[in-house]
């Protein structure tokens, strides 16, 4: 069956899958988790712009979303980028919590499900 | 496009967002973070309601649902009253761990996604 | 209304849930939480297994995972048997953090969606 489409399929994970219009992204981590909370938030949010993009929507069909944080005190940092990068009055529905990730170095982690 | 309905958009988050007779609602926490975690769950509980219900369904159509504790020595105070606010036999599949949330006073934060 | 069709629905949750060819299962943790972090990922992922047939769907259909490591340490361990079991090609989108789960024994819980 090909009624499901996958981006970067490893053997781990796919980095997005789509399907019956709706598109899920994995847990994203920052390319380069040496830098900042601001930093890798940036990054990330700039990898899930590209993976909306090559499945055909954007940040304005967000459905869901779910942040991890490392030090949930740096959640301030985070939403500052967070809302910048959020078109006005189409914020997803969202839940954010303190948790460690693959590496000790990821900060945040974001995840999000979108729509076409 | 009109497709999507969000319920209290902020720059953060929706409380709710409807795609497709598919309804997700935010990681919901207390009103009033300074009481117990019974009284933070029900009050938890009473705004999903809500939420739902401005969305034209309930709780006997949930499908999933996450529950964030601060401390999951609190599991069976909170299902308590989960399990008298569920109708019987319409529980949502459910992951329960342990988090800290936005608010050290946080004890709970629940995220379910229903169906019309 | 039945267009919801709920698999072992307890008072607390149901092990499956399915709607609109979307199969949703609940985190999912090891019968015997005695055993180490590989015996209860094998475990998990027989479980998953059953639930997914039981619903007419199986591991080449995976949407989206969650993985909850009690220490995040044993991710390399738990890997190891997800790209085992995973067929080649068809990873869902997943993340995977560090938490405490409902017992000090759980390990590992794993919460997959699939479609039909």
């Amino acid at each position: 069956m090909s009624r499901i489409i996958r981006t970067q399929p490893s053997a781990i994970l796919s980095r997005a899958v789509e399907h019956h219009g709706f598109v899920y992204l994995a847990g994203i981590t920052a390319r380069d988790d040496t830098q900042d909370v601001s930093a890798q938030t940036a990054d990330i949010l700039a990898q899930i712009d590209e993976l909306l993009e090559i499945h055909g929507t954007d940040n304005t069909q967000l459905l869901t979303a779910q942040v991890w944080l490392k030090d949930i005190r740096d959640r301030d940092a985070v939403n500052k980028l967070w809302t910048a990068w959020l078109p006005e009055g189409l914020a997803p529905v969202r839940a954010c919590v303190e948790a460690n990730m693959a590496s000790p170095r990821c900060l945040v982690e974001i995840m999000v499900t979108a729509c076409k």
